[in-house]
């Protein structure tokens, strides 16, 4: 049991969490390496929702407010650690949720998608083609889920399938610590924000958005911006250790 | 199988190993998530030795010769990424080599002193008693290993136990590339650098160091110099990312 008064109690309780899903077969080994990636690059911006990740949430909430067919992908990650937020979300945009994994099988689609209903998201499912201009088992997705999206959510991605799903013309937004990462780059907007806060976010814009500052706000989309953003964040905390 | 050509060729065989070795029962899954932090902090310092690095390397090693009752603590991490390297320190250095574990059973264990014996090392093994001043399962060591040791080196450990191990009046030499941890801070000496980099190069120095080289590295050790070091070559790279 971790003492809910350690000064690291949430960032304890997350990796347990994790830790459990490995077990579960919903998180791959390689996920829990991700998510070590991930609270580092946290530590940096100081583990809080800065001011252009704000930014940046709200403007994919305009996105996908503006979508024709707006999919939200999943993998094992995002399911474990955020399973309730994306159910959220779905209300709050109307977006299809579609598993989509690295670590690609039946068995941890199935316990994916149990655990997404099980939250309360309304998940498509059903038969997979390889449908993805990608060699791996990522290519995997549904006809009219991902292949169709025009705009499409995918939390915690991998830097091969956001080029890929940029290539096919859609516009991506992706969650992810990691200013520098080849996804935060290729995307077309990047959040740089641990996903539990960044999906109520993004959630909460979709609700209150007015139809002038959804317009304004894809209007003024910078992604390039918003991560010089989050790297001058990381650079001035370092730079506030030294003092 | 990961082409050798990959750009993130090593990165990857790395994640490969660290994810068989917890299906062996070798490295935790917290092990997985402190190897993904390790990661990031490594990408900041340019995935190679820097100059204070080596520094620290060469401190590391005058610290160790001159220790009347070296030791060098093995976790499962480090047993999966370097048991050759530890075997090849041991002979360097004549250090005591003993495994110490955070998430401890007698099986790890046996099963990680089994990993570096076939590397090489000669692991200090026997009873385990309770005799570090901490609650959890890191505090059980053996008399004449870790507990008697006046010079230790404890890769990848956590900050409490580090301060244990100060406050036990232990010369405490960490390899962390987090340089602002708490293990970092504390301990007498810091290596900011990826493990199986530090290695070679502290047994290295061992082999090589002349007496008056190890007397002046001594005599001008200071931690906060070379984590100011480390902080300043991760600033310095994140801004350049900004040009």
């Amino acid at each position: 049991m971790i003492p809910p008064d350690h000064p690291r109690y949430r960032s304890l309780v997350t990796r347990e969490i994790l830790a459990k899903s490995v077990k579960k077969g919903i998180v791959s080994p390689e996920g829990l390496i991700a998510h070590g990636r991930g609270e580092a690059f946290d530590y940096f911006i100081g583990e809080r929702t800065t001011k252009s990740a704000l930014l940046a949430g709200r403007t994919a909430a305009a996105l996908l407010l503006s979508a024709r067919h707006p999919v939200i992908s999943v993998n094992g990650n995002t399911a474990a650690l955020a399973a309730g937020e994306i159910a959220a979300l779905q209300k709050a945009c109307g977006a299809r949720v579609e598993v989509n994994l690295f670590h690609r099988t039946e068995e941890r689609v199935n316990l994916i998608e149990d655990l997404l209903r099980g939250a309360g998201a309304e998940v498509f499912s059903g038969p997979a083609e390889r449908l993805l201009p990608l060699s791996h088992d990522r290519a995997w997705c549904r006809r009219e889920g991902i292949y169709a999206a025009d705009v499409i959510l995918v939390p915690l991605e991998d830097g091969d399938r956001c080029e890929a799903l940029v290539g096919m013309g859609k516009a991506v937004i992706a969650v992810d610590l990691n200013p520098l990462s080849r996804t935060s780059r290729r995307a077309t907007l990047t959040i740089v924000d641990e996903l539990t806060r960044a999906l109520p976010n993004i959630a909460f814009a979709c609700r209150t958005l007015t139809g002038a500052e959804q317009k304004e706000l894809l209007a003024t989309l910078d992604n390039n911006y918003l991560l010089s953003e989050a790297i001058r964040e990381m650079t001035g905390r370092l730079a506030h250790a030294l003092d």
